[in-house]
């Protein structure tokens, strides 16, 4: 089996280029370890910058994002018991960040892929990139009890922070990673969203919470706990009285609670790889970097390494020019970076660090109430929301 | 003895409160534990907000400052051995900070005391603070071998991070602290200041670096070191060596060097003390609170103590009303934790730190490379470094 480019992972990452390349006449092959159904069932983000809608109207597949995706204009801080909005669009010259589920963006590129009649191997076990220094890469998995062997012109690892991607480089990284002392419970519920224009962000003296929503039917809701919590400890009753106890009075008595349907504990990890490219192999997404939740970039940034991914394909295939697949690893990490930097920032700001001392607290409480009174830093913060400019 | 404020400490806080008391008709005395000439041996910050400037005005003590005070429109970031000019005043409406040394300060309110006639006890031994919970508060101090009694109104404690001010209520205040891992050593030189017109501030892999001015013809520069580091460590020709080497290559070039004429190490260091009163005894300056060096705040924070503490004790005085008295404290600590987040910010931003890992140093320099492209983060450095709104 032959194909231009072979995608490892068919998560949002992979679907979205392999939906491009394709849209510019270039053939590539998926091969995903799961099912289809199990990667639709994990519960992701769901706060998409302009470049990721932009991208996704480019690839022709964003009519349902157009008509259900929900546009922000701004969030709320929560703390000392107070809200305090912040204008995002206001302070960025109009620029909003739109609510679209990966769940339901995932769906909507499973189904273009599946109306362009384009090969994805689900369940394809054992996949192994190989050869990708050399001019003939390959890459073999199994599938059905036999060995198979893709062979390509390029590798996309687009597999997360688990895959095999970066697993066959793992002597050629520069690895960097900050694990935070806490984790999130997430609870997805078919209820009414509690802020359905901004996400609110609570900082109290129990710790962090989140107000977030997948569509006006559909909220999504989290709280910092300890690392050593497990989802059973908590019930759907403790999760909503908590968030409560975390919020202002007015938005705790507009909760609108419901059974979970969806229940889980996440650490927030910071991770960055350099470099994300290997010959004619390239980590995308997940795959070479991971932000804590706190800032909404992780599948934002995926969607950029894709655009700058997609792009450099493009432009060897097309102009046999190899100058994007050559600066691709350093485009990327400079945006990275600024995201991983926003994203620990936010994090720092908005949690409660069970090993800070009284200084660094008194610190957290002094930038809150500096960030909320100054246009500078609000600035600061709703320029990165919205995204940096590429 | 008697009078109606007595106030602990001949620095700059000291004295710039018994000049603008005096001036409301107030009657002080001021204790001091050193000689005038020690006081003044001291070398210490150079940078003025303009509530500083305007502060010395309205204490009539600003003839010198306003003749030779050095205005500065904006400051330099060095890193990654580029030049990077942030421009102050541009991005605060047309503020500016200006350059003038502590030494000098201190000389023109020592000068303008002495002028009026008003009674400075230098050399006191001892000095205890006594009494300030009841409304008849008195100080001892021990002078030519005889134990005095000062009764007094109020007491001033403005006599720094060491004195017996802060000491004689050590266990009624809640200390915040955080000590940095590296120290500074300062030179300080009759030659011209490489950058006349703007601080460099430096952060190469060798470590911060800091290029200053007293004067058109007397520089002071920092760099930082390990905290394990004696003067001794550092010839002239080490120091100056090591200050090129943190510089990019234009400016490197253009430091003119010569003898130290003070050359010492210091430690940084986070501090508050809460809260500020007790009784009828006022912790202002260094007494209730330190900043690392870097963002110049220290004296300016001192300088803010004293304007609200001169004001509420010109109000009780004057119009018997204690508003201003019993809102000390927590004014003062408003603006000393948005000062004390913007010190350890800058810090964090500007040193080499030697327990940070890989993330961290990546992180940091993300942060840079963002600021210096951004508008909203740079205004925000640019509105702390003037000094943020009363």
């Amino acid at each position: 089996m032959r194909t231009q480019v072979a995608i490892i992972g068919a998560g949002p990452s992979g679907l979205l280029l392999g939906q491009l390349l394709h849209k510019a006449g270039i053939d590539n092959i998926i091969l995903e370890r799961q099912t289809g159904d199990y990667v639709l069932g994990r519960i992701r983000a769901g706060i998409l910058e302009q470049v990721t809608v932009d991208l996704m109207r480019e690839a022709g597949v964003a009519e349902r994002l157009d008509h259900e995706g929900i546009p922000h204009h701004s969030i709320e801080l929560v703390f000392s018991g107070k809200r305090h909005p912040i204008d995002i669009s206001g302070l960025t010259g109009g620029k909003v960040v739109t609510a679209y589920g990966q769940t339901e963006l995932t769906r909507d590129l499973m189904d273009a892929r599946a109306a362009a009649g384009l090969t994805t191997v689900y369940e394809a076990g054992n996949v192994q990139p190989l050869d990708f220094d050399s001019d003939k890469p390959r890459v073999t998995y199994e599938k059905d009890g036999r060995t198979h062997t893709l062979e390509c012109d390029f590798i996309a690892g687009c597999d997360g922070f688990h895959g095999v991607s970066r697993a066959s480089v793992k002597d050629r990284v520069t690895e960097y990673e900050k694990v935070y002392p806490f984790g999130w419970i997430g609870v997805l519920s078919d209820t009414p969203p509690v802020s359905p224009h901004a996400i609110v962000y609570g900082n109290s003296e129990r710790g962090f919470s989140l107000c977030s929503m997948r569509s006006m039917s559909r909220s999504r809701y989290y709280v910092q706990v300890p690392l050593s919590d497990k989802v059973e400890d908590w019930s759907d009753e403790r999760f909503w009285d908590e968030l409560r106890r975390r919020l202002d009075p007015d938005l705790a008595s507009r909760i609108v609670t419901g059974p979970s349907i969806e229940k889980s504990i996440a650490p927030l990890r910071s991770f960055v790889a350099e470099p994300l490219r290997f010959g004619r192999l390239f980590l995308a997404g997940d795959a070479g970097h991971i932000v804590p939740p706190t800032g909404a970039k992780g599948l934002n940034l995926a969607a950029t390494d894709v655009k700058y991914l997609s792009g450099a394909l493009i432009e060897y295939f097309k102009e046999r020019s190899s100058q994007g697949i050559d600066t691709y690893s350093e485009r990327c990490l400079k945006r990275i970076w600024k995201a991983e930097r926003f994203s620990w920032w936010i994090t720092s700001l908005m949690h409660r660090f069970p090993d800070t001392e009284g200084f660094g607290q008194k610190v957290q409480e002094a930038e809150l109430d500096y960030l909320v009174h100054s246009k500078a830093l609000s600035t600061s913060l709703a320029e990165n929301y919205v995204g940096l400019p590429l």
